[in-house]
């Protein structure tokens, strides 16, 4: 039988959905999983999305142009005004889905070897990507007790090297929820200049900023317009997540006729999802101050009641509806497994038609590169309704009891 | 300015798509373009296929597993069985097209340096994803002349090394429309199984097979079980290349549990066309026969009229619905892009609302890595209706008669 490849063999599996197998294992012995492990919205679609598709009059479901429909595109230049993100619709690539955009910048912008300076915890299948390109991931590490904020400019210059080649930042940011100050985004741009570096920009949670603080865009940032990649993705600002539409844009010329040789291989974004992102764009804004209000409950029902459980803790995360939390547990990922495996909560509350109740996470070791790092953490997202979040914690501090006399 | 990469540099531009722009460009001054360049079928999409889209009811457009949706990779068992190709649903990876198919294929299986064998000329794409894998595609030049058959096995031997690791054949083959027989099929398996390489098999076509010959596909193959990695997609046989779904199938658990984990890292395939794909399977019997006859006369259509246009040639395609042809000029690209830049032909028969008529061929040069093959040829898709195809012929008789004068 012929070899698997060692990039095969490097790929990480995913923290977010490698317990999936054990979740409809647990589904399917009649347990109900409060999931929050996935950025999976719980929040309808907005109508406006939905009609689009009930309207879709195509007697071929056809190719759309690589670079994505330009009617799209052009829509997106006014949503990306309204943050004052300055792009013309030839700027933009239409991707399929925010991961390929972070692929495709990889694929284009670094050679095998070449090294990206991540801040960690950090979303993680920019590793998967990052392994799939041959670059390589150098993390700076930040921590829970400082509340994720940037390290020092010495810290990322420690790890600059000939083979540096890029800054990869996600803002607000998954998993950790903060959002970078304009002095650091200031010091991050200072580094991308002096090193001649790109940055990579994942900014697919703008819409989610609870602090009044400003979102600083990398394309506000002056003087690196041409190192500047941005990745954007409708799937969390309109609960579209199944449609796979995101973007990649640049000022960068020579990148976006690259990337387009890319995406001209994979032939075209999708084409129904690419109608249903367009008409996401106009007359949502209700749409989107409700959802925005809604996450702001969500968010301080989640970090209270996690904070309220002994030996909890999580800080108060700015953005995105993700926060890390530590546990009470010498390994989060072992008690993740359990919970999915061997632990299930009943009582009078618990749904009948339900044998009983667990909880879904993501281990967060699987977000940092540094061995060690995040093993009692888990990364918690707070798409479910508030009720089903106060029940969730509820079985969690259930749960973390009863681990107790396992973990002993 | 940051370089962009080595990878991005080699990766070729799609002979198909890559003069796009010129003929957006011709039809922005009011010609019509005839586009027999890319395999997108005029044909409409089978209404069950375009119910299950006025008749999606989801609230949340969600995430759907890595894997696919285990109802669709269930229908498409059965779908697999009545060409007696005989898999489980855990054999079936969902993809986002074929392009991810062929894409995560050559992550999974080859690392860089790699080498791949491809009877030429052979699919373009297949290069880009090679270079995005950082494999190597060494080629086995077919001919015109010979009506495209594959070489003789002492052709394949000269190329294998300790590098060669795999053999991709395209079956029914795009751009040639040449199908493989038994025998070369089998030679193909000895091959395989005397050097333990892969055998990629992109069988996308498989329902487009005109001469009664049968379809031998990798999957039937006795003994190399473990090395066929089937390709596929659903974009031709249901006219829905829109929609971004395709398949990776292999009996190999080991190259399966490695492609899963490229499937996590890009979450999920596209929702809504997982659902048409689903929908498509059943009662589109009378569909499928209908296309057929459709194509069955367009190929008459097609290649009785090039070859009755002076100076040009095309071999009788067994399947898929392109073929390759050879026109009387001396470089076949410089020709297609006069063609959308300098040409057009305007006559009683021209539509009143057109400024004229041209045709978009896509350049065969693109599909052959041997420099110097296929420099004189074209690829034409017969994917429009006769009476276009009849037209578009018309006007390259016209546009060589032209050409005459500015080759001289």
């Amino acid at each position: 039988m012929p070899q698997i490849s060692e990039r095969g063999t490097l790929m990480p599996a995913s923290p977010i959905r490698k317990l999936a197998p054990l979740a409809y294992a647990a589904e399917d012995r009649g347990i109900k999983v409060y999931r929050l492990n996935i950025g999976q919205p719980d929040l309808p679609t907005p109508k406006a999305a939905l009609d689009a598709i009930h309207n879709f009059d195509h007697k071929v479901l056809e190719y759309s142009p690589s670079q994505g429909f330009r009617s799209y595109r052009e829509k997106l230049v006014g949503y990306y005004a309204k943050y004052n993100i300055n792009v013309t619709a030839d700027d933009i690539i239409v991707t399929t889905g925010g991961s390929e955009a972070v692929l495709f910048a990889f694929m284009a912008c670094l050679n095998p070897g070449d090294e990206i300076i991540v801040p960690e915890p950090a979303y993680a299948n920019y590793m998967a990507f990052a392994i799939s390109a041959g670059a390589v991931i150098r993390t700076i590490s930040t921590t829970i007790d400082e509340g994720f904020c940037l390290p020092k400019v010495e810290k990322f210059e420690e790890l600059i090297n000939e083979r540096t080649k890029a800054i990869l930042i996600c803002n607000p940011n998954n998993p950790t929820g903060y959002l970078y100050t304009q002095k650091e985004m200031n010091q991050i741009r200072d580094l991308v200049k002096k090193y001649n570096l790109y940055l990579f920009s994942d900014e697919v949670y703008r819409e989610f900023i609870y602090t009044g603080s400003p979102y600083i865009s990398a394309m506000h940032l002056e003087g690196i317009e041409q190192n500047v990649v941005l990745i954007d993705s409708v799937s969390k600002r309109y609960s579209e997540c199944g449609i796979r539409i995101g973007a990649l844009i640049t000022k960068n010329e020579a990148v976006r006729k690259t990337v387009m040789k890319f995406c001209q291989a994979r032939l075209s974004p999708p084409l129904i999802g690419q109608l249903i992102a367009e008409a996401s764009i106009e007359g949502t804004e209700q749409y989107s101050r409700e959802v925005y209000d809604e996450y702001v409950e969500r968010r301080k029902c989640l970090i209270d009641g996690v904070n309220r459980i002994p030996g909890c803790y999580t800080p108060m995360p700015m953005g995105a509806f993700y926060t890390v939390a530590q546990l009470p547990v010498k390994d989060a990922e072992k008690f993740c497994v359990w919970c999915l495996s061997d632990f299930c909560w009943k009582d009078e509350h618990t749904p009948a038609d339900c044998a009983g109740e667990t909880i879904m996470m993501a281990p967060a070791a699987g977000f940092y590169s540094t061995p060690g790092m995040g093993l009692n953490q888990v990364r918690l997202a707070y798409v479910l309704n508030k009720s089903d979040i106060t029940r969730a914690l509820f079985v969690l501090e259930k749960a973390l009891e009863a681990y107790k006399k396992v973990e002993e």
